[in-house]
C-alpha cells in the first residue's frame, strides 16, 4: 500500500498492553508503517487488565529499543495509559501525531471486556488529544497467535478511516475472529453487548498454609439474541466495530433520580 | 438513624481505593453501619488511579482485619474491582448485598477522573452484580480530611434512595465539597463534565544518571459554561451525582461509521 508515498508522511503512535516484546505489537507497528512513520511505546511488562490505570505513587523510566528509518520504540516501565500520556505529553509533544493504534492485542476486548482491557484504554486515552485512534484485537490469546487475518482487517479500516478523513476525535475498538482470512465474512459496525463477567476463584494453599486466589471467570451474555452487537458480529465471523467514548453519564437515569433526590 | 431497627437488617459492602487503613473508608463503614450489617473488603495499599484494573497474574490474598457485631472488615493485596469480585463471587456469594458503598475517596472523582478512579471503578463493577452502587468523593487529598460533611450528605442520599426503592442495578458518582456542611448548598443530580487532564511530567535524574518522569497533570474543562454539569455543581457548593454506566458505545457515530466502512 503506497497511498502516502508521495506526502509528507503522517506520524502515527502504537502502544499495547502485552509489553513490548509481544508479537502483536510488531504486528500493528508493521500495519502503522504502510501508512506513514511511526513512534512506538509499549510497557516494558504484558499490562493485560490494567484498564485506565495510571502510575501515581512511583516515577517512570523511558528506555530506547529500536530505532530505523520512520520507526522508533520505546519501551515504557508503566501502564498502557502511561504510555500515552508520555508520548502525547511528553516525547511527541511537538508534533501531534494523526492517529494512534493500539495493540493489536492477544485477545478479545468485545463486550464488557472494553472496561478492563488496557489495549482500549490506551486508544481511549489518545482519542483525548483529538486523534483517530483504533484499539486492534484479536480473539486468540496465544503469544504465537496468527496475525494475519488481523493485519489484512487492519489495514483496510485505517485506509477507510483514513480516505473519508471522519471527524476527531474519534476511537473505535476493533475485535478480529482467529479465523483465516478468507473465512471472515466482512466488516460489521455495532454497539457493545450487554453482559459481565462472573468469577470463579480458584483457591490453592501456599506453602505457609495460607489460602490464595487466582481470578477466573466466564463472560455472561445478556443479549444471546441480540444482533446488533460486537459479539453477534464476531460469533458470526465478522470483524467488530464498536465506535468508543469515555462519558459514563447513565443519561437515561438523570429525570427519575432528581425526584428521588427531591423528596 | 434507626429506619432499619425493626427489620432484618440488610447486608452492605463497603470497599475503597485508597486502602484499608484511609480514614475515608472509617468513613464509609461508620455510614453503612446504620443501614445494616457490614462486610468490607478493602485493598491492603493505597491503590488510587487503579480505575478498573483487574490482577491477572499472581493470586490474591484476603487478610481478616476486624470483626464486631455486624462488621467484617477484610483487606485484599489486589486492586479495589478484584476486591468487589472477592466480596460478590467468594466471600458473599451466598447473599447477595443490598447495597455497595465505595470510599469515602480521599480526592474528587469528578467529570473524566472517573475513569481513572479505582473508587469508582469499584462501584461500578459492584453494580453489575444487580446492586444500588454508589462510590462517594470528598474534594479533599489530604489523608486528615474532615469527613464530616461527606457523612451528612452520604446518609441523607442512602435513605433517600433505599426509601425510593430506585430500579437496579443503579451505579451513581457522589462529589462532595470540602466545606462546612452548613455551607453545603444543596444536591444536584447532573451530567459528567466533558474535559481531560493535560500532563506535565517532571524530569529528574537518578543516582545512577538515568532520567526519570513523575506524571503530574491538570484538569481542562471543555464546557466551563454548562450548568448540568458536575463541575458546575462543585464549583457552586452543591454535592454532585452522576448516573453512571459501563456501556462505552458511542450511539451517536454508529450511522455515519457504517457509511464509512461500506466505501
Amino acid at each position: 500500500m503506497t497511498i502516502f508515498a508521495n506526502m509528507k508522511k503522517p506520524l502515527i503512535f502504537v502502544t499495547n498492553d502485552d509489553g513490548v516484546g509481544a508479537r502483536g505489537l510488531q504486528a500493528a507497528i508493521g500495519v502503522a508503517r504502510k501508512f506513514g512513520r511511526v513512534v512506538a511505546i509499549a510497557p516494558e511488562r504484558p499490562q493485560s487488565g490494567m484498564s485506565h490505570a495510571i502510575t501515581m505513587y512511583r516515577p517512570l523510566y523511558l528506555r530506547k529499543v529500536r530505532e530505523e528509518e520512520d520507526l522508533v520504540l520505546y519501551a515504557c516501565d508503566g501502564m498502557p495509559v502511561d504510555c500515552v500520556k508520555m508520548a502525547f505529553d511528553h516525547l511527541l509533544k511537538d508534533e501531534r501525531p494523526a492517529m494512534a493504534i493500539s495493540g493489536i492485542n492477544h485477545g478479545s476486548n468485545s463486550a464488557i471486556s472494553v472496561i478492563y482491557s488496557g489495549t482500549m484504554a490506551a486508544a481511549i486515552e489518545a482519542s483525548f488529544y483529538n486523534t483517530l485512534s483504533v484499539g486492534f484485537s484479536l480473539l486468540d490469546h496465544a503469544p504465537d497467535a496468527d496475525f494475519s487475518g488481523a493485519v489484512f482487517y487492519a489495514e483496510k479500516i485505517i485506509s477507510k478511516l483514513f480516505n473519508a478523513a471522519v471527524e476527531l476525535p474519534i476511537c473505535l475498538n476493533v475485535n478480529i475472529p482467529a479465523i483465516p482470512v478468507e473465512e471472515i465474512a466482512g466488516i460489521r459496525v455495532c454497539r457493545q453487548n450487554r453482559g459481565y463477567w462472573k468469577e470463579e476463584f480458584y483457591c490453592r494453599k501456599d506453602p505457609r498454609g495460607r489460602d490464595y486466589y487466582w481470578l477466573t471467570g466466564d463472560f455472561y451474555n445478556m443479549e444471546p439474541e441480540a444482533t446488533d452487537t460486537d459479539e453477534w458480529a464476531l460469533a458470526n465471523n465478522y470483524v467488530s466495530i464498536v465506535p468508543v467514548q469515555a462519558d459514563l453519564t447513565n443519561h437515561s437515569r438523570i429525570d427519575k433520580l432528581k425526584g428521588v433526590i427531591k423528596l
